[in-house]
């Protein structure tokens, strides 16, 4: 399979790809075309299908994975995909993870990094929410695997949502030991649960976009009532701690402008919106900078930050004699 | 029994009064006294016990009623009392709703008012919903009938949240006449279950203050959990229309700033939150005007309306002759 | 007369429209052609004059009614006029109501219902400030009938302003009728006046827009001066009513961001504020949904709302068994 | 007369003074005494009437200016008056001007400084404009004159209106010839009429506070009214130059959450809000500073700054060697 | 030379341009070309090289001056410069005055009156550090005369920083002279000084952006540290006055929004920020009512301002005979 | 040496106290007597010296360490000292860090594990600047040791400022692991430097309190301008990498509100005010819960976090049978 970022001007293309949008337009003459995205995990080409009435072209719809043959042209210095034939795919003809944005972590071995927060859970019944969620759900578990942590933004891949859970997770385990003070049970079962409502907030991939419920209700609101549902049904479930950890989910966008119904008033709560702040930084400006390849210049306004943004510096660092 | 608004300085009282606050001090003099706060329905009034550990003093704490002898007295042109003697009531010796702000309007009638618009609603699975909360929970249904709407600002007697809620739906009634886009099941639901919350975010009088939940969670979100386990226990009630319900509830404050983690999204939500704002801020300014009398000077500033208010002024409506 | 809403590609029109828009622009091999937006009461639709120079066409300006003959042509999926003959049309030739949005409802009948509330107020100079605006001024009523209340947003059509201020009434009566601590002359004389600077702060129809007078004073110190003109007129009218009439209409956009120069004081000057923006917050919503057609998808961010939009979903309201 | 700034412990006082404030209180022992606050141009002080009943002490209200007899003590490092004899004064028995803050400066020098802006109007119709308020409203001009120009805050004092609107005058006459693009009879006449408002916004002294009109309808709406009232009574009054006058007058607080119902939009607009503001700043220091004595220290948060404020260090300008 | 303002369609040009912007871009038939924009003081055009490879056509970057063949043609009404030929010009082939936008006024003259506010500084210390700038540093006053004083906005044309400080030290001087409780020498200086940070911010012309400098720093702590390395050369310079100075630099802006680390505390930093935000809008709309012509309309929205912008209408100053 | 948090009713205290407040007061019946307050570093106490010209009461000022005789007595519910002699210790009759509130860690530990982060970075001009401050310039050593990081708020005792910046770092030191896209050299010389400019922001221990220059100017510029001075004295220093460094340190507080003129731009700018941020927060919560004890009530409304706060509920972490 030919990858998208590898296409060239005048490169005959010959496979499967996701089509990611579809919809006809009329040229000035009064001819109907069809506009499309095409993709695969390493980008995406607009494409067209000048004849959609001809013979090689058969229907299909967007999120169909199709099979064509098309040309590779160049329009106002961009590359574009003529396509002169399409037919829908079989299942058997195409891996998913060939055409998705993927972590570029393994997935499993992240979730059994995952797992072992859960394991050092002392308080039984956080321990037992935990698994019912994280051990014995199977359908939540391949869905929470599988799902970004938001459409555009930040994490917005396979494996999204799993690799910014674990590095909230990680992040902290580091604020346990450096603050003693933090309850590690009930941060850790926050910081595994605090995002488990994007399962639903979102559709899954290739969609990838905001669900009516999501729209609706929101992840924090959903999140807070899937732990509800679940302490439920566990015997003898401490309805303070219950609540303690909802607050928690909560409260973890840290502002009632950024959708949270409460401000932190729990250490852990706080501790928890810092961990998710600062990974959803982190991970954002590491995206913008892989986006911008070697660059470092400056990288233009980025409205999360509300600044211009640039990669610093790289100095090599030999020590000059007059350091000795 | 003689009522707070009445004493008199040099007034002598003998009754059963409810301590709303208790707090040992000590004087200049090194000796302890206690301060107290003591209420009935039409006021509080401060209290001393000077001589704590006199025969005539039994122990109490906050909240008991409590039968006293004691002299009004004055201090600094406020009046106080002077307790001598205190003793702990029995619950035969006292009527509750003689010691506690009380809506003016009869709680069973407004019940009764409150059952017809569930009985209005079409839909059947939000019918059932309805009947679920505020026919068949008999818990549920003593505990609304009797609680405030708030801690302070509006509505805070008893039956406050059964007579705001009752205003609120009568606007909606309203609305649904004037503007018939609205979806009239959806908008009464929604109205009838939008501060459910507060029966929990809010303990029971005498007390009415926040709860431990309540302060952590909040009456939004909590509103909305209990409307998706009820829902959860109604067979084939549709998932978007749960949704939609949740929605209304959640974004019944209006705006991120006050609590609602997503801003309205649908007509409905919309039209409930004004309901809410307007009954809110009618029923406010209506205690404002009752404490102050027939005044129609200019009562200070309020935080809520962020200006000074004042009564409208009062004409009587006769015809000048030039109006012929 | 063929209306633009039934236009279909191919077409050839005949008859009179008003042009909205009119800009000469100039093709890449150089040719002058004409840029025109066309409408009637049914929608609008770009129309060009390739030829402006060519016998047939005569001369015409922006906010003409003009007679036409023209085909419906296609580009990029949008229909467009092509113009071969157009005439200025004589006044005879056409009614304005075929080619303005209007309202549903009828103006007069409107206007027989508003005065209504004009009636019922008692305070004899109120009630005369009120009639020498709605019943004896005929400029101003004329103008007062046809306006709009907005140049877009909501309202914005012939009898726009009529019909929002009969709704804002009519939700002060149910005010009234609810919070009896309510003025009801006061409230019924600001709810009528609210927006009566808005017929000098947008002009005529059609062309609907900001006046220079309105850009630099705006429709609150405008009304609120008019107000104050007319009782200076009226003998005896007292200072104090005077001034409690102007500070609603000062105060009836609630806030001072939006504009209102006082935050409301009076309790009639919040209900007016509720009752505005409860109209305005419905009437905008009805006109959203109105254009969507019977869409119950996500219609997009609306900026006033500050959130994407959607219709509430419908349920047929049958009775399952399990209800009885 | 004896100035309260000179009172020492022990000074026996005998004079007129005025009462700025009257309540009557109560001792822990139940004995009734009156709180006063007397004062003249120089300060003001905390009296008692610990007798009200006796025989020196008649009666009289707060705003009276009273002859009295009294001891200056000291109470818990204050001085404060024992009064022992009070009497309502009669008029002639005292003068204004000695018991009010009152300008520096010489009000009929500054008010004949003010008419030379109106002088300097070659429009004939803001020339008349002005006339008519400045030079004919005998009732108007005597207000204007010893109106203060806030209740607290800045130019608080007997012509302070005068004073901060002669000084905004000024500022605009050096506009004019820095940026000779603004339009000098435009500037000159909103700068004079800017703040004519206040003259009913707040009561005449003593009182000094905001008037029931004031608070409902503010100066700026009240100003731009008094405007528009004048202009419709000279004959020929543009329409577009008296909308230009009243946008002035409306937007020159600069902001809509500082009361400005319309943001500046004409250039005379604009630079009338920078002089306003900038004669307020420097004259709300002036007045911090003069409080505080020869002071160099921080001088504590003022809100209106949202800072700390200190007046900077004084240096002798001695030449050093090195500057040669 | 012939000014790209009065170039018309059709005209030849020939002549030195100077090359503001060079992009090369791909026809929809896969041909190169190269978009252009040519400058000179009096405007810009669009440009294009359809050709780039053509023998007369040789290398040349964006900022290089460059003697060019070309014609003038129209494309959708606007005009563009179709370039035969293009060479790099030699210094000596152009004046950059000619191509870069320029001060009204003559820049050695206002330099002189600059230096003037100087000599009026009386304090020894502030006095050598300004000479320090001011007068021995050649580098720094060359750039400083030359610099712009923001990359659009306001003043953005060669000799405009010069300009904006001249006229803010001349507000200054008026200040001083209207409110004589303000440190002439402190505000001379820091009115001197205050934007001295720019030199550095922003890059010199042709190309006039933000360096990189700048970006990272601004000009508000870059100036407040260039006075802090010269206060520390000039033997015995107070501390405190460094801090004082320091203090009006940082806190120009007047609000931590606008970029300020700290508000005004002192009186001089108060006044510096009228000063400068006065100068800035009033040379703001200068720019905006030049490049509208003699226009009087509504000049549409401006974002510095909040509002739409209009001129002012002018009327004729001659007196009505009823003003006799 | 007998602590304060030891003192009870009817002690007699005999030794050193710091004195931290001292002002004259009269009683109502015209006696001076001093207001005092006496620390030591467990605690402070409300102090009285109601005879000061007594024999046994000799000259101090505040911030004096004085040794005193007195009693404890009890006013109002709370312990007072009642000073009977007093005499301005010897500076050999006390240790300071028996009387300011102190890091519970080691110093010179911190200051060793600070050294290390200076160690490992490898960049030599940085290497070369930390040494400078941290390891060259005693004094600064001395200062940067003892100080706090706050007036109040969080980290207010000798020490503190080491002790968050080491918390700072090796929360860097974490991010440097998790996220290796950041620059460790550049990152831990930020957060090495990041509030060195508080050691001239605030005086030193007993005062620690914020000095002139400290108001004026803040740390956050000052410390850009010190890391700018000793970048000029090293040889070479890569000018874009001394931008970038003053660029963390100015933006080290995330938003212009909170006093950084510039936003974060550089991923390591927006990780030190991530762990800034983290550490401060977590830092005030310790201190609020350990001056509330082992309470797990509500501990009322905190500024900083606008919200109630509460310490969370511990659960004893015993395996249920069910777990197994």
């Amino acid at each position: 399979m030919k990858y998208v970022e590898s296409f060239r001007e005048g490169d005959r293309i010959s496979g499967v790809y996701l089509c990611k949008y579809k919809q006809s337009a009329v040229t000035k003459n009064g001819k109907t075309y069809e506009n499309l995205i095409m993709q695969d995990k390493t980008g995406t080409i607009d494409s067209k299908i000048w004849d959609p009435n001809s013979q090689g072209i058969e229907d299909f719809d967007a999120l169909d994975y199709v099979d064509i043959m098309a040309e590779v042209t160049s329009f106002q210095g961009t590359l574009q995909l003529n396509i002169k034939r399409a037919r829908r795919a079989r299942e058997s003809e195409y891996q998913a993870a060939d055409y998705l944005p993927v972590s570029d972590r393994d997935i499993e071995v992240m979730y059994r990094e995952l797992l072992e927060f859960a394991e050092q859970v002392q308080e039984p019944h956080l321990r037992m929410l935990l698994q019912e969620f994280f051990v014995k759900d199977r359908e939540f578990i391949k869905a929470f695997k599988f799902h970004s942590a938001a459409k555009s933004v930040h994490h917005s891949f396979v494996g999204g949502l799993l690799e910014h859970t674990l590095s909230v997770c990680k992040l902290c385990r580091y604020y346990v030991e450096a603050y003693p003070i933090l309850n590690r049970d009930l941060l850790y079962a926050a910081a595994m649960c605090h995002d488990i409502g994007k399962v639903y907030e979102l559709s899954d991939f290739p969609e990838n976009d905001y669900t009516d419920e999501g729209q609706l209700l929101g992840h924090i609101a959903m999140g807070s009532e899937m732990v509800g549902e679940r302490a439920h049904q566990i015997p003898g479930f401490p309805k303070k701690l219950e609540h303690e950890l909802k607050h928690c989910i909560l409260a973890h966008h840290g502002e009632l402008e950024y959708g949270s119904p409460k401000k932190p008033a729990l250490i852990e709560a706080v501790a928890l919106n810092m961990a998710d702040n600062t990974d959803a930084k982190m991970e954002t400006l590491k995206e913008i900078f892989k986006s911008a390849g070697n660059s470092q210049e400056w990288l233009g306004y980025n409205r999360l930050f509300e600044s211009n943004i640039r990669r610093s510096s790289q100095y090599i660092g030999l020590q000059p004699n007059n350091l000795q």
